[in-house]
C-alpha cells in the first residue's frame, strides 16, 4: 500500500538506462554517507555497500510533504537523504502555522524512529529542494538481519548513535526552556508583587 | 580503569556460592526484561539469555549515584536495572538544586546513549534504593556482535526503538514548554501594554 502511495503520489522510480547509471552513483553516494564515526564498531565501505543493495533510490520533487505528523499507517520505511533540503514542521495546539523543528540535508537519516517503533510519525518532512534519497523499510531492515547478520548490527549501531545524539539534543533544548520558563515565571511574579 | 572504579567505589560483584545461584535468577530475570515488544523482529528468550551472558551482574548501594552528568571517562557501559529505583537528575544553570528528569524503575536501560556515541554522560543517576542491574560494557556489546550477529542486530534494534521511545516523549515535553512560553510571553505582553 505504501508502495503504491509512493509510486502514484510521491516518488518516482528511476527506470531508464541512463538513470541506472545515475543509481550506481546513488548507491556510492548512500554507502559513503552510511559510514560515519561512532563509538562503536563502525560499518566499513563493504558493509555500508551490502546495507545500500536492501535500499531503493527515490527522487521526491520539491514542494513535497512525504512523511505526516499523526500518520499512523506509513510507518515502515527510513531514508537516507543524499541530496537536498527537509524542512521537519509539527503542530502546535497554540498556533495556527506549525512550527519549523529543524533542517536536514545531505546524510541525515529521516523517519527512523516510526520505522524502529511502528508508533505514528512525530513530525510532518516537507521537501524544500528536489530530493534524491535511498529508501530502507522495515521488511527490507529484517531480511539484512537475517541475510548479512553482522552488517545489519553494525548498522543499528550506527543508526542508534543518530537517535541517541538526537536525543542529547533535544534534552539541552528541554533544560534551555526549562530555565526560560524560569526566567518568565520570576518576570511574571515580579510584576504580580509591584 | 571503569571496573576498578566499580569494583572500589560504587559496585559489589557478586562473589559467594549463594550469590551464584542467585545470579541465575538474575540471568533469568535479565532476559525476560530484555524481550521487549517492538515493532521490528523481536529478541526469542534464546537470543535474550545468549546477551545475558556478555552482561555483568551487579549491585549498587542505596544513596549512590553511579552515573555523574558530564562525566567524560566512564561512558562505556550500560545497565539493565533489574530490582530497585533510580533517580535521574541534571544540573540547570540557574538552579542550585539539579532538576529530576525522570525515575526508572525495573527494566529500565540506563545510559545507553554514551555506551552508543562515546559523548559525556548528559544526566546523572542514583539509587534512591538498593539496585540490581545488569551492565552490558561497549567491549562485551562488541563481542556480541563478533561471536552472535543476529543477536546482537536485534539486541540493537531493542536498544534502539527505546531510545527512540524516549526521543519522542522528550519532543513532547519540547511542545508543551513551546506553548507554556507562549502563554507566558502573552501575559507578558499583556502587562507590558497594561
Amino acid at each position: 500500500m505504501l508502495k503504491q502511495f509512493f509510486r502514484t503520489k510521491i516518488l518516482r522510480l528511476y527506470g531508464t538506462p541512463a538513470a541506472r547509471t545515475q543509481e550506481s552513483e546513488t548507491a556510492d553516494l548512500a554507502a559513503e554517507l552510511l559510514i560515519a564515526p561512532t563509538a562503536l564498531m563502525q560499518l566499513t565501505r563493504e558493509d555500508a555497500r551490502v546495507v545500500v543493495r536492501y535500499m531503493l533510490p527515490r527522487k521526491i520533487d520539491k514542494g513535497t510533504t512525504f512523511i505526516y505528523e499523526g500518520d499512523k499507517r506509513h510507518t515502515d520505511f527510513m531514508m537516507l537523504l543524499l541530496d537536498g533540503e527537509v524542512t521537519v514542521e509539527t503542530i502546535v495546539v497554540s498556533r495556527v502555522q506549525p512550527i519549523t523543528v529543524t533542517v536536514l540535508g545531505r546524510g541525515s537519516l529521516i523517519g527512523e524512529l516510526a520505522l524502529l517503533d511502528g508508533e505514528p510519525r512525530h513530525a510532518s518532512c516537507t521537501a524544500t529542494s528536489h530530493l534524491r534519497c535511498a529508501i530502507l523499510k522495515r521488511q527490507a531492515l529484517e531480511q539484512l538481519v537475517t541475510d548479512s547478520p553482522a552488517v545489519a548490527a553494525k548498522l543499528m549501531l550506527a543508526v542508534s548513535s543518530r537517535i541517541a545524539a538526537r536525543l542529547r539534543e533535544n534534552a539541552d533544548k528541554l533544560k534551555l526552556y526549562v530555565q526560560l520558563t524560569q526566567a518568565m515565571e520570576q518576570e511574571i511574579g515580579e510584576r504580580n508583587a509591584a
